[in-house]
C-alpha cells in the first residue's frame, strides 16, 4: 500500500476527543492507517501532498442514500407524493437492472468522493453491484441489501429478499475492507412484524448493522397506531428489532416517549434535513434528539428527493432549519453538525474512522481554502458548515489511498462514468416510457 | 465596447416570458446588449466563448445584502441576536472606515461575480467607496445609503444621513450605467416617521429606488403595535412610505391584511431564506405571495448572517424550507425560484435585464454542465435549482463586458483582493478587540 504524506497543512480539523485546530502541521499515512501528525515529519512517502493554503478534515460519511437514484435526478419535482411516485419513479424503479444500477452507482460514487465523501450507507437492490462499484471506485460503503413485502426489480417476495440479503452478507463480510454489508428491511409499514424479526435476527447472526426507514412521514406514524395500537418507533422495539445495531433513516415523527427508545438502544438517527423539505416530511427533532444524548448522523437520501449528494450543503441545512423552525439561532451548533458528519457514524460503525489522529484509518479530505468565501478565517469550524463548498475539495483519501486527486478521480475514469450513466438512464426512460427534457432530444 | 459570441450553447435557459429552453444556439453580444440569438451565427467578434457543454443564464440578482459584512463571515455563529450583536457585530462595526469598507466590498463582489451573482442590491455605509468598487470590478449594483436615528460608523445623526444619502444619490445617479444610487431607511423601528417620510421624498424626487428591512422578527412588530397601533407594513404605508419604489427586506411577519398593501405597492419583497433561519425570525410566506401576485426577489443577506453570497444555495433554501414548513412538496416550483433571480427583480429596477433575448442588456452566466451532479440532464430548470453548485459557473458577463474567464476575474487582481481582505480584517479585530481564531495565530 502506498504510503501518503501531507505537508505543511494550514489548517488541520481533527475531529479528536478535543476537536484540536491544528496550523502548519504535517501528517504522515502508511499501511490504511494515520500513521504520525506532527511538525516537520522527515520521513519519505510514495505520495507527498502539499497542503499549504490547505485545510485537512477527517472524510465525510453520508448515513443514508440510495445511490443509483442518481439516475433519476431531476426527472421530476415539486409534486405531489403519490404523483410523483406512481408517474416517475415507480415506472423507472420497475425497469432498473444491474446494467442501470452500476452506472448509476458510479455515478452517485463519483459525485460522492468529489464533493469529499468517504463512506456511504445505502439502501437499495442489487447490492452485490453496488458492493463491487464501490471497491472498484475506492469508497467506503455500508450496503444494506432490501427488504419489501412488494416485489421490487430484485426479487418477488420478501421471502427470497431475505434470502438474497442473507446471501449478500455472508459473501461480502471480510472481503473486502471498503465494504460493510448490511440488511435494510424497508420501513415498518411496508415489512411485516414477522419479516423485521426475520430481518433483525439476520443482522444479529452475522453481526452486521440493519438500516431502516423509520417514522418518516406522519401519516406512516398513524397507520401504524391504527394498525397495531403503537407508533413506529414502539413498534419496532417490541419486535426487538433494535437488538440489531440500527441506524434509523429520518425519525422525523417520534413521541416523546420514544427518545428514550432511541437512546437507549444506540440507534443512528440519519437526518436528512436536504430530503425532509423536499419531500415535506416535516422538522425531525435534532435540537431533542442531541440534548437526549441520543446518536445523530446526516444523509442525503437518494438523488430523487434532495438532487445531489453534497455533505456539505446538508450540513448547512442540517445547522439551519432547526434554528427557523424553533425560532432559537442557538440549537444545533457548529461542533454538533462536524460530529454528526465523521466521529458519530463512526462509533457507530465501530471503525476507527472519523477523527485524524494516529491509528485511525486514512479516511481523509483536503480542501483548498485560498479562497474568497473562506475569508477572513475567524474560525475553521464555521467555515466548514457555513462558508466551505463542496468544489473546495482538492484530494479525497480512502482507506489510505487517493481516490481524488486535484478534483479528479484516479481510479476509474470519469468521462467514461458519466457517458455509461446517461446512457443508462436514456435505456430507463425508454424501458418505462416516461418523458422527460433529455429524451425529447433525442 | 468589446462584442462577445457564445457559440453552439448547449443550452439557453431564456427566462423569456415564454420561458423557453434552447438547445445548440450562439448568442452575439454588441454595444453593452444581447443583439441577436439564434443557430449559427457567423459574425465576427473581439471575444468568441465556445459554449458545447455549457448552459447560458441571465445573470443571478441578488436583491439583499450588506456588502462590506463580508469581512466579519465566521466571527460568531449559534449565538444569540443581541449577544451577538453587542459582543461581535457592533464593536467591529464601530471601527469601520473607508478603508475596511472598500476591502469587504471587494471581497464579497469578487465572491458574488466568481458565483454568477451580476446584480447585488446593497444597504450600508460609506456608499460611495462601495460604488466606486463596484465600478471598478464591473458588478452591476443598487446602492442605499443607510439612514438610521442612532450614531453609525459614518454619521452622528438621521439628519447628517439623510443629507450624505441625498448627496451621494446626486453623486451617483447617472454616472456609471453599472450603478443605481438608492436610499435606505433602515427599518421602522429604527427611523423615526418623520424621517421615514423625508427618505421617501428624497427616493421620489430623485426617482429612485428605497430599500428598507421590513416585519423581519416577530418582536418588530409587536413593538409597533404597541407605538403606533398597528403593524409595521401598515405603519409604513399609511407614512406614505411606499410612494417611493420599495425593495422590502425579508418581510416574515405580515398580517393578512397587509398582503394586499405588498401587491398593490408593487413591493419586491427580497427573500432572505439562509439568514431568516440562521438568525432564526422564521418562515416568510413566500406561497401566500406567490398565490397573491406578490412580487418576490431572493437575497443573502450580508455575510455575517449566511455565511456566503450564493445565489445557487440561496435558490435552493428558497425552494425546500416552505415545502417543508407548509407540509405540502408542491409550492414554491423551479420556475418561481428562476423568476425570483431574473426577471422579477429586473422588472422591478425597470431596466431591460433577467433574461437572454435580443435588447436585452447583456448580463450573462455561462456554466460548465460536464459535471456528474449535472447528470442525466432530465431538466435543466430543475438542476438550476436542485442541483448546480456555484463553482460550475464558467464565464460571467455583466453590461456586455467579460468580467470572469474561466472562473477568474478579468477586472482586478483576485490575488490582490484577498489579501487586502485578510488585514483589513486584521485590522478591525485589532481595533475592536474582538477575538478570533485568526487573531490568535498572528
Amino acid at each position: 500500500m502506498e504510503s501518503i504524506l501531507i505537508k505543511g497543512a494550514s489548517v488541520v480539523v481533527t475531529q479528536d476527543r478535543e476537536r484540536r485546530i491544528l496550523r502548519d502541521f504535517d501528517i504522515l499515512i502508511e499501511d490504511h492507517r494515520i500513521s504520525s501528525i506532527a511538525r516537520d515529519i522527515s520521513a519519505t512517502a510514495d505520495v507527498v501532498l502539499e497542503a499549504k493554503g490547505k485545510l485537512v478534515m477527517p472524510g465525510l460519511i453520508n448515513t443514508h442514500t440510495h445511490i443509483p437514484m442518481n439516475l433519476f435526478r431531476g426527472v421530476a419535482d415539486d409534486m405531489g407524493l403519490m404523483e410523483w411516485l406512481e408517474k416517475k419513479i415507480w415506472p423507472m424503479e420497475r425497469k432498473l437492472n444491474p446494467y442501470h444500477i452500476r452506472a448509476g452507482a458510479l455515478l452517485g460514487m463519483l459525485e460522492s468522493l468529489k464533493m469529499g465523501t468517504t463512506t456511504i450507507f445505502d439502501m437499495y437492490f442489487f447490492e452485490g453491484t453496488i458492493a463491487e462499484a464501490a471497491s472498484k471506485i475506492g469508497i467506503r460503503a455500508v450496503l444494506a441489501s432490501s427488504v419489501l413485502e412488494f416485489p421490487t426489480p430484485e426479487t418477488r417476495s420478501a421471502e427470497e429478499a431475505l434470502s438474497i440479503a442473507e446471501n449478500f452478507i455472508k459473501e461480502w463480510k471480510g472481503r473486502d475492507p471498503l465494504v460493510t454489508p448490511s440488511i435494510g428491511p424497508h420501513a415498518p409499514y411496508s415489512v411485516t412484524p414477522e419479516n423485521l424479526i426475520r430481518a433483525k435476527e439476520i443482522a444479529v447472526d452475522e453481526n452486521v448493522p440493519l438500516q431502516i426507514h423509520l417514522a418518516e412521514d406522519y401519516s406512516e406514524v398513524e397507520q401504524m397506531r391504527k394498525k397495531y395500537g403503537k407508533p413506529s418507533i414502539k413498534h419496532a422495539d417490541d419486535l426487538g428489532l433494535f437488538d440489531a445495531r440500527t441506524v434509523a433513516a429520518h425519525v422525523v415523527w417520534p413521541s416523546s416517549e420514544e427518545l428514550e427508545i432511541l437512546r437507549k438502544r444506540g440507534i443512528l438517527v440519519s437526518h436528512n434535513p436536504v430530503s425532509n423539505m423536499k419531500t415535506a416530511a416535516g422538522f425531525s427533532p435534532i435540537p431533542d434528539y442531541l440534548k437526549n444524548g441520543i446518536r445523530v448522523g446526516l444523509g442525503t437520501d437518494g438523488a430523487a428527493s434532495n438532487n445531489v449528494l453534497d455533505m456539505f450543503e446538508t450540513m448547512k441545512f442540517a445547522a439551519l432549519i432547526h434554528k427557523g423552525y424553533m425560532r432559537d439561532p442557538t440549537v444545533v451548533n457548529v461542533r454538533q453538525v462536524l460530529d454528526m458528519v465523521t466521529r458519530t457514524p463512526a462509533e457507530f460503525l465501530g471503525i476507527k474512522l472519523g477523527a485524524i489522529e494516529p491509528g485511525s484509518m486514512a479516511d481523509v479530505v483536503i480542501l483548498d481554502i485560498k479562497k474568497p468565501w473562506w475569508i477572513p478565517l475567524h474560525s475553521p469550524e464555521s467555515h466548514l458548515v457555513y462558508s466551505a463548498r463542496s468544489s473546495d475539495v482538492a484530494h479525497v483519501i480512502v482507506n489510505g489511498k487517493l481516490v481524488i486527486e486535484n478534483g479528479e478521480l484516479t481510479t476509474l475514469d470519469e468521462g467514461q462514468i458519466m457517458k455509461d450513466a446517461v446512457k443508462a438512464s436514456l435505456d430507463l426512460l425508454e424501458r418505462s416510457g416516461v418523458k422527460s427534457f433529455l429524451s425529447n432530444k433525442l
